[in-house]
C-alpha cells in the first residue's frame, strides 16, 4: 500500500510534471525523495550515500532538460533512485508492495529514460563521447551529458573518456559530482587537483580540465536546487564540450551517512532510529575472516606482504590491516588496472603482493593479468571475492573471472572446498615464489573442514571412491557434489584447481567409471568442465554442469540453479538417463 | 661479422664503461647507435622512430644512474634498442650474424637490466608505483623511474599510474618523453595540455602534472646529451615524486622518419638509400582490403557507419576512410577501453560502429566488451586483426581474444574460411541490428572462395560428407582441415562460428561418425574445440587441436605447429591411433 499518498511525488509521472512545480514545491519534493530512499533502504538495503547526495541535481536536471530526447549517462548508476522516482517509477519507493518493481541500476528494459545497464564505474564519459559523435553524424541536436563522481575519476577509462570528450566538436557536458569521496576515502593526485578547485571556488589556474581544453564551470552548492537549475540552464544547448564541476554532500539529510560515509555508501537493512543493521551477525570463521587472520599472521611473522585493493576494503575486512599495518596496505582507488600492475611491480622488488579483487570489477584488469602478470610469470597472489553464480544484477555477475584468468598461461586458479583448504591455499600461494595464483573465495557457505597441508605444487585430486560415476565438484559446489554422490553411490572428487588437471587421476577415473560429471559454481563456457571434457572426452562420457552462457538479472538463485539443472534431483536424473543409454 | 670494429660501442660492455666517456665521445656514441638502428632495421624491420628519438636520453640515463640497482621501466619498450646496446647487447646490432640474439622488447630472460617483458603501452607508471611501494617496505633506497611517451599517455592505465605515483612518499621519477606523436597523430585533450607546456618552456600554470601534486621539470632539448645528464642528475636520489617532461624528436637523424612519422614508427625491411621497402607488395584482395572496400561501399550507400580504432589505422588500411570520410572515422588514441565504450555509445544513438582492433591490444578492453557491450546486448561490429597462432613476442600473441570474447553472453564470434565469407559476415553484421558480432580476420592466407550469402542469423555448418571422422576446421585452419580430410577421406565441416554451435549438425555428426576432430587457430583452453567436446563428449569421441596454454616468444611458426600436433601428418597419425582403439 502507498505509504505516502499525500506526497507531491504521486503527481510526478515524468519530467513533464516536474516542470510545472515551483521552487518551494521542488524543495519539498527533495525532502520526500530523501524520506523514501531512507525508508526503502532501511527495509531492503541498497545504495544510500550516493543517492542522498544527488537529489537536488537530479531534480534540476529533469527540470531543465528534455529527457529522454536529451540524454544523461549516470556513471555506475548507483545514484539513480531519485532519477527513477522522477521518471515514472516512484511507486517502487512509495509502496512496499512494489519495492521489487525496479532494479538498483539504470535499466533500459525498465524505462526509456535509462540508456544502459551500468554497474561498473568510470564508463559514462566514454559512452557519451560515442553518443555525441553518432548524434553529430546523424545530424541530431540533443544534449548529451555524462555525470560522474569524483571517486570514479580515478578509473583510467574516465580519463580516456575525458581525453576524447575534450575534442568533441559539438555539444557534450560532463558533470563531475564531487562529494570528496569514493566508496572509501578517495585516493591519489586527482584528490589534490579537485581540492584546489573547490578551495578556490573553481578559480584556481591549476585546473586539470581546462588544461585539456574543456570549458569549465563550478557550482559550490550542488545541493541547492535553484543554483543547479541555473547551472544546467547555462550549459543547455551549448555547442562545445563543457565540464561542470559541482560540489555535493554525500549522504545529505541523514547524519549517520555524513558522519561515516564509507559505511553508508551501500547499506544492509537497518533501523532508521538507531542506524544499526537489522541483519543478524554471523558467528564463527568465514571465507573472509580466515583470509584476513592469516594475512595478519604472515605480516606479524615479518613477511614482506603488501595487501592491495581498489577502493573496496570493506568487502574483505581489510580495515584492520589498513589501520594497524599501513606499510602493508595499499588502496589504489577505483583503478583495477593499476592494482594488478602495482602488484606486478611490487613482486619484482621482492615483496609479496596479495590482491583483493571483486570478481566482476576485476574484469577491468584483464590485460594486466595477462600482459603484466602472466607473460612475466610473476608470483602475485590474488583473492577473488564474489566469484560464482549469484542473484546479482547482470552488470555484477561473478561467473566470468574464472574463465578470464584460468585460460591464461602460468596462472594457477584454486577453488577451496572448505575454510581450512582456503587457508592452506593462501599459505602455499604466499610461500611459493613461482607463479601467479588466484584463489576463489567461496561465495556459498563451506564447512571449516579438516586441516589441510599447504602444498599445491602438484595438483592432486582428492578422491572418495564410489561406483560407475565420478563427480568432480569444484570449490563451493563440493557440497552439491557430495549430495549427488551420496544419492547414487558415486565417486566424489575434489579437483582443487579450476585449470590445472590431475591427468593421472583423470585417466584412472576414465578407466574405472562409465561417466565423469563436473560441477562448478561458474559459467560453463570456457570453464573447468570443458577442460575435463576436452581431456577425457575421447576416453569416457562426460557431463558438464555450471551456468550457461547468458545474463541473469536479479534472478533468484533457486531459479538459476533449476534452469541450469543444478539441483541434486536434476543431476541425479540426468546421470541415470546417460547410464541407461 | 662485426661491421664496425672501430665503433666506441665495442668497448661498452655495460653502463660502467659508459661512465668513463667524455661528452664528445658520448656524442659520437649517439651517432653510432643511430647508424646501427638504421642498418639493422633496414635488413630486419622493426621499430625505428621511437628508438632514433631516445638515443641521447638513454645515454644520459645510464651515465647518471646505477642500473640495474636503479631501475627504469620503459613504457611499451619499443624504444629500447639504445638501452640494449648500452647494457651488453651491442653485438646484436654490430654483427648481422647476431641480429637474432635479442628480442625486440625488454626481456628479463635476456638481461638483468630489463625488468619486465613489456609490449603493451601505458603500463610503466603503474608498475613503478608498485616497485616504489615495495622498495619502501623493504627499506631500499634505489631510484625508480618510469619513462613513458606522450602517445602512451592517452591510455587510462597511464593516468591510473600517475594518480597513484603523485602520492608516493619517497623517490619516484616519471619521465614523459614528449615527441608530439603517438603511433599515428596523437589524439585528445592531453595533446592540448602538453602543447601548452612545450610552448611555455614548461612554465604554463595550466600543468596537468602539478595539479596532481607532482614536482615538475621541463627539458626543451631532450636530444641534447649534456642537458639530459644535468636533468637526470637533478632528479637522482630525490625523496618525492617528480615528473620530468622532456621534448624529443621522433625519428631524429633520419629525415624520412621525421617527415613521415607514422610510416616510420615501425618499418618493414627497407633500402637505406631510397627509404623504400624491400618487401614485395602483395597483389589481389586481402583479408584487409576486402573489409575496407566493403565498409566504403556501405558508407557510400548512406549507412551511418562509424569506423573506430585505437591509434593503429595503418594496421587496417583505414587511411582512405580517415581522409575521404572523416565523419565516419574516429581514432580515440591508444585507449582501447574508450574505443569499445565509444562504440557502445554510438550504437545507442543509431549509428553502426565498426571497431578495428588488434587481437592482443584488445585485451585492454575486456570489461567494456563485457559490461558495456555484452550486458547491454548492443549490435557493435568488430573486426579483429592478428588473431591466431603466430611467431610473435609473448606480449603480442593473438591466441587469447577469441577466448576472451566468445565466452561472453550475447557476442557472436565468426571466423571466415575465405575472403568472400569474410565479406558476407561483415555485410550481415552491419545489417543485423541485434547482437554484438566479432569477426576474426584470417591471419593465414585464405582463398577468395565462392560468393557467400550474408545470412548468419542461424549458424549452419557447411558439411562435405566423408566417412568415420568429422573434421571441424574453424576459420583459417579450414585449409589444414581440408588436407587432413583429403588424406583420410573424412567429413569436412566449416563451423562458421567460434562460439555458436550448430547442435543439430553436431548431433548428426556424432551419430554418423566415430570421431569428431576440431581444429582452431587459437588457444585450446576456453576455445571452440572445448565447447564441442563438452556438447558432444557424451555422444562421440572428440579430439581438440589448437595451441596449448603457454607462451611462445618469437618462436618459429613451424615449431609451434609441430609442438602442438598441428601438421597434417601428426593429426592424421593421431586420428588413426584413436580409431584403432
Amino acid at each position: 500500500m502507498n505509504q505516502h499518498p499525500d506526497f507531491i511525488l504521486n503527481k510526478i509521472n515524468g519530467p513533464q510534471d516536474l516542470k510545472k512545480l515551483n521552487l518551494d514545491q521542488m524543495k519539498k519534493l527533495a525532502q520526500e525523495i530523501r524520506t523514501l530512499i531512507l525508508e526503502k533502504d532501511a527495509v531492503e538495503g541498497g545504495h544510500l550515500g550516493p543517492d542522498l547526495g544527488i537529489v537536488e541535481t537530479t531534480i534540476a536536471y529533469h527540470y531543465v532538460f528534455d529527457a529522454p530526447k536529451d540524454k544523461i549517462v549516470w556513471d555506475v548508476s548507483h545514484q539513480t533512485y531519485p532519477h527513477k522516482m522522477l521518471t515514472g517509477r516512484a511507486l517502487a519507493w512509495l509502496d512496499p508492495d512494489h519495492y521489487e518493481d525496479v532494479t538498483p541500476y539504470t535499466n533500459p528494459d525498465e524505462s526509456p529514460y535509462d540508456y544502459y545497464a551500468v554497474g561498473h564505474t568510470s564508463t559514462s564519459v566514454a559512452l557519451a563521447t560515442g553518443m555525441a559523435k553518432a548524434r553529430d553524424l546523424i545530424d541530431g541536436h540533443e544534449n548529451i551529458m555524462a555525470l560522474i563522481g569524483d571517486g570514479s575519476m580515478t578509473g583510467g577509462l574516465a580519463f580516456e573518456g575525458l581525453n576524447n570528450a575534450a575534442i568533441e566538436k559539438h555539444n557534450l557536458v560532463v558533470v563531475v559530482n564531487d562529494n570528496e569521496w569514493s566508496i572509501d576515502e578517495n585516493v591519489g593526485g586527482m584528490v589534490t587537483a579537485l581540492k584546489k578547485l573547490r578551495d578556490s571556488n573553481g578559480q584556481s589556474p591549476e585546473n586539470p580540465f581546462k588544461v585539456m581544453g574543456f570549458d569549465y564551470r563550478y557550482v559550490a552548492e550542488g545541493n541547492d536546487i535553484e543554483k543547479m537549475i541555473a547551472a544546467f540552464q547555462d550549459v543547455k544547448d551549448v555547442d562545445h564540450p563543457i565540464l561542470l564541476h559541482i560540489h555535493t554532500l554525500k549522504g545529505k539529510g541523514y547524519k549517520p551517512a555524513i558522519d561515516d560515509e564509507e559505511a553508508h555508501h551501500w547499506v544492509l537493512p537497518f533501523d532508521l532510529k538507531t542506524d544499526k543493521t537489522t541483519v543478524p551477525a554471523t558467528s564463527g570463521p568465514t571465507a573472509k575472516s580466515v583470509v584476513i587472520d592469516q594475512v595478519i599472521k604472515h605480516i606479524k611473522n615479518g613477511e614482506k606482504i603488501i595487501t592491495i585493493n581498489a577502493a573496496i576494503p570493506a568487502v574483505f575486512g581489510l580495515d584492520e590491516i589498513k589501520n594497524e599495518y599501513p606499510d602493508h596496505y595499499t588502496d589504489v582507488g577505483i583503478a583495477e588496472q593499476e592494482s594488478v600492475a602495482f602488484a606486478a611491480g611490487a613482486v619484482k622488488e621482492g615483496a609479496v603482493p596479495i590482491l583483493f579483487e571483486n570478481s566482476t570489477f576485476l574484469q577491468r584488469a584483464f590485460d594486466q593479468l595477462s600482459h603484466d602478470v602472466a607473460a612475466n610469470d610473476l608470483p602475485v597472489v590474488m583473492m577473488v571475492a564474489n566469484g560464482g553464480i549469484s542473484n546479482g544484477s547482470k552488470t555484477h555477475l561473478g561467473i566470468f573471472d574464472q574463465v578470464m584468468i584460468s585460460n591464461l598461461p602460468n596462472w594457477i586458479y584454486l577453488a577451496p572446498t572448505t575454510l581450512n583448504e582456503e587457508k592452506a591455499m593462501l599459505d602455499w600461494a604466499i610461500k611459493q615464489r613461482k607463479h601467479p595464483v588466484a584463489i576463489k573465495m567461496p561465495i556459498k557457505p563451506v564447512p571449516e573442514g579438516e586441516e589441510v597441508e599447504a602444498d599445491f605444487d602438484q595438483i592432486k585430486y582428492q578422491i572418495k571412491k564410489g561406483k560407475k560415476v565420478a563427480i568432480l565438484a569444484l570449490g563451493d559446489f563440493y557440497g552439491l557434489g557430495q549430495e549427488v554422490a551420496d544419492e547414487i553411490g558415486a565417486t566424489l572428487v575434489n579437483p582443487v584447481s579450476a585449470n590445472i588437471l590431475d591427468k593421472k587421476a583423470l585417466d584412472q577415473l576414465a578407466a574405472d567409471h562409465e561417466l565423469v560429471v563436473t560441477l562448478e559454481d561458474n559459467s560453463l563456457d570456457g570453464g573447468f568442465g570443458q577442460k575435463v571434457a576436452s581431456y577425457s572426452g575421447s576416453k569416457v562420457k562426460v557431463l558438464n554442469y555450471g551456468q550457461r552462457r547468458e545474463y541473469t538479472d536479479q534472478t533468484p538463485l533457486e531459479k538459476i540453479y533449476r534452469d541450469n539443472h543444478l539441483t541434486k534431483e536434476q543431476i541425479t536424473s540426468d546421470i541415470k538417463k546417460v547410464l541407461a543409454k
